[in-house]
């Protein structure tokens, strides 16, 4: 759709650069900044300037922070030490920790191996943490990466390069739990979702 | 979700304020800009700054545009001068022009009337309509608002004040019509459409 506005079209090509928007929710986003009062336009603008001088990687995790140099779940006294839960992302770390049931640290790997896309272990924040599991005495390693092909290489990685690290004590690795999520209805769940959640089934 | 991060929330949060775009959406698109390279970000900024300097109201139609004066639509000296298409908002006249069936000129209400909302005749561009009207030999006027009680509260509005222009050749008042989408499926449409379908049928 040609809009003959050229400043707006190119704000509708940058909004649907964005994930998950496409051109005609780009345009939307884009009338409704040319709409509403330049204090949103500065606010938003700000903060896109903000984020990017602002945040920086946590030293330890590879989480985002604003402190110097630890990250707000590194730096929490009242976590366990001897559990790491390793995640792609560090968006996933807000939603684990939401569940209220780890309370131990994290590691951001940013990203998975993906030979397809390039991506290989040398990219990802591995090496620091298998530095890590060597120095601070890790009981658990928790996977919290998807089931996907690039999730399960990178676990199958994880697996075999604690194997060649050779610690005086094992470290326990897993997953997350595959089953029916709460609320869901056994009629919507796929077969291989549901044959999981009858291997796994729990004695009551 | 408590993400840790004051600018990012920040960030987060001026998402999140606009249309469709709830809480998980903002956090998506707040980390996507986050993680993307700095010219992404001074692309969008740049953008969103020029749109708001370099867009005005185009002074005949009040669509948006660029030009000093008059925009794409008005300057265009190939559209029919005796038909007006009447919108809410100048984002109606790129998807009513991309249907190619209308070609003559547009003006922009920037509203309907809503009481309720404290959006009395005054606030919109009804004025300027009227005086259209009278100066520019208008046969008819096609009111593409939406049929809702505020969109037919503006068509009800605008008829009678049409009656009290007194204008010396009765100019025509149209409004689009309803029915079947293209496409769409007799199942699935509602019985005040499906109605409306029936009384309007058209004989082969």
């Amino acid at each position: 759709m040609i809009l003959h506005v050229p400043s707006l079209e190119r704000l509708v090509n940058q909004f649907a650069k964005l994930p998950g928007i496409g051109p005609k929710t780009a345009q939307r986003l884009a009338y409704y900044v040319l709409r509403s009062p330049k204090a949103y336009n500065e606010a938003l603008t700000a903060a896109l300037e903000e984020v990017k001088t602002a945040v920086r990687e946590c030293t330890k995790c590879f989480s985002f922070t604003e402190n110097e140099t630890l990250c707000h779940y590194c730096e929490d006294i009242n976590r366990q030490n001897n559990m790491l839960c390793v995640v792609e992302d560090p968006a996933d770390i807000a939603r684990i920790d939401t569940s209220g049931v780890f309370r131990g640290r994290y590691h951001v790997l940013h990203g998975v191996i993906a030979p397809l896309e390039g991506i290989s272990p040398k990219d990802l924040r591995l090496q620091s943490l298998f530095d890590r599991v060597a120095a601070e005495n890790i009981q658990e390693i928790i996977l919290a990466l998807d089931s996907d092909l690039e999730g399960d290489t990178t676990v199958l990685y994880i697996a075999k390069q604690m194997q060649n690290l050779n610690l005086a004590n094992p470290v326990k690795l897993t997953r997350l739990a595959h089953g029916i999520p709460i609320g869901g209805d056994i009629d919507y769940i796929d077969h291989r979702t549901l044959g999981r959640a009858l291997e796994n089934r729990i004695e009551l």
